[in-house]
Order: structure tokens, then sequence, then C-alpha cells
């Protein structure tokens, strides 16, 4: 199993690595971190992490595209959305974090289907692509290959729930517990909805 | 302020990225990434990350220690732990997540002090110093300015309630729904106290 983790300047820290540390823990593995352009990439805490670039990535393999800051540049980069498009129509799963749903719905690829943001963020979300069906209240969405959840911390749980998808529930409770995580299971509950303005 | 987090080969990657989350949003703060020789570190779900040098650190700020399996090799390493020693001294608050404490534990400042760990690698943690007054039920421990915390995922809460002790329970509650996270706040809860063997 193959998975890229698309990174860019300004992603926030938990969107990404949350997810990583659950991804990193399913066995057969292979994690790439990549970005547009390779080299190194910024997160908006600071880490600055080495990146392949974004056309090393093969087809058949789990994409996740993390949310933050950098996407408010993101969603208008037409060179960036255009190599996206193939990243995202080749992968078998392709999972958001937070607003990193915005730029997956750039791609044209949620059009008439479910998904989710961050609440602090969901009336800029909503005006970014209309033809989505933006869910206000919602842990995480899933439809089809796509995987879409709610801020940040919500990528965690969401990530947990891929993998109950895919491995089964019991590989899920067991990285659950190997990480010492009080799961969120249901991915229609939704504590932070009210946040939605 | 200053932050400093401490990086190895093979440092497990939420032990650190998790606090880091939280550490960056504090408001005024510089985050700096540290490891012995400086340079490239790869933690253990494979991110690259670009370090400065264990001797830049100054005194007076956060010093934020992860787990991982690369503590194995560090716990014996003389030459990191003695260059340990002055950074854990002149720090205002030392952090540990998961068996990141087993390092601190070395430099034996924890010594008479209260300290945990994470719970499935309890018996391993007791033994590499037996100094230590090593609490076998707690999701984080503060002793003075030393907080340890449980494995991986209880770093987070730990950081939230360094948050919640130095910056008051509102700054803590602001940023936890910040990133849409739901707070364990007592540290005396430990759902995975029952690992500990």
């Amino acid at each position: 199993m193959e998975i890229y983790i698309i990174l860019f300047h300004d992603f926030e820290t938990l969107d990404a690595f949350g997810p990583v540390e659950i991804l990193g823990r399913i066995g057969e593995y292979h994690l790439h971190f990549v970005s547009y352009a390779g080299g190194t990439v910024i997160s908006r805490q600071g880490i600055p992490v080495i990146t392949e670039k974004l056309d090393s990535v093969n087809g058949g393999g789990v994409v996740l595209i993390p949310g933050g800051m950098g996407t408010r540049t993101l969603v208008t980069d037409k060179a960036f959305l255009k190599a996206l498009v193939p990243v995202v129509d080749m992968s078998a799963y392709c999972l958001t974090v937070c607003t990193g749903s915005v730029l997956l719905a750039q791609t044209g690829r949620l059009d008439g289907r479910k998904a989710t943001s961050n609440k602090k963020a969901f009336s800029w979300v909503k005006t970014t692509r209309t033809a989505v069906l933006w869910q206000g209240k919602a842990r995480w969405v899933v439809d089809g290959k796509f995987y879409t959840s709610s801020g940040i911390s919500a990528g965690i749980d969401m990530t947990l729930g891929f993998i109950c998808d895919v491995y089964g529930r019991k590989k899920a409770v067991e990285i659950a517990q190997s990480i010492e995580y009080n799961w969120q299971e249901n991915k229609n509950c939704d504590p932070f909805a009210a946040d939605n303005k």
C-alpha cells in the first residue's frame, strides 16, 4: 500500500501528522511526503519537512490532503489544482482533513457528493464550490472513495474510521489502543457543529 | 517564549507533533526543532524533518521530549544524555511524551519525583531508572517544572493541561475548541492503565 501525504506551505501540522500516526501503523505500507514543487515545506507551526515532487505519485494508493492557512492561496492556484486532478483520479482512496476538502473540491470530483470541513471556516468553505453537498454537522463524511473530515483533530477519528472500513474494526481499535487514543467512533457525532457559522 | 522540540531518529510522530499543534497556538512563541547532531531526522512513520543542533538551545524556554522506538537506543547514548542535562536544567518547563520520560529520567532530574510513560512499555520503563516514582495510572503527571505524559495521544491532553496551568483554563479550552479536540481534562483519568504490565 502506497500512501501519499500532500503538503504545502502553511499546512496545519496535526491535519497531516495525526493521520500519519494512524496510517503508519497499518503494517504493509509506504508513506510518501509530497508537494507540488518538492523540497522543503514548512507547516503553519514551523516544522520544516523534506518532500518529493507531486508528479512522483503513482496510482492505486491512498492520498491525504491536509488543510491549513495554505489552502487560502492554493484554492486559486491553477497549476497546483491541475496537477492535483490526476493524483486524485488515480487514487484508490482520497482523504482530506479540515480545509483540505476545499482543495479536493476544486478538482470538481466532489461535485454532487457529500463532504465536510473545518467548522470555524465553514461559511468560507461553502462559497468555494457550491456544487458540493457540504455537511454542516459531521465529524467526518464518506462518499465513495472520498473521506472528508471536520477540523484538525477530526482527521485522527476519520483515519481510524477509514481503517475500520477497509481493514476492519478490530484493526482500528487495536491502533487506537496502541496510541492510547480515545477514538470518537461515531462519524455523525459532531460536538463542534455549533461553531458552524 | 522559546519552545524546543527535541527530535531523534525513530521519534514517534504524534508524540512530538500533537503537542506542537497546541504549543504553536499559544500566541507569542518561537518553535525550534533540534536534534543532537542537527540535520535531517526521520520519524518512526517516515517524516523527514530538518533540525538545528541541540547545543543551540537557550535557557528559560519550554523543552519537549517525545518518545518512540528511538529512545531504546538513546537511553544508553552517553554523549546525547550528557548534552541533554544542561538543556533540561536551564529550561523553565520540561515536557515529555510517552517514553520520552525515559530519556529525561536518565539525566537524574526525575529521581524522587513522580512521572509516567507509555503503558504498553511500562515494565521496561520502570527498569531504566528505579529512583523515579513511576506512576502506573495517570494520563499525565506534574511534578515541579516537569510534565510527563502516558503514550502518544496523551501528549495532546498533557500539553493542554500545561497551557491551563501556565496560561489559564480559558486559553486551554480555546485552543482545544480551535482544533476541534475533545480534551480529556482530568490528568488522573487513565483509560489505558489496564495495559500497564
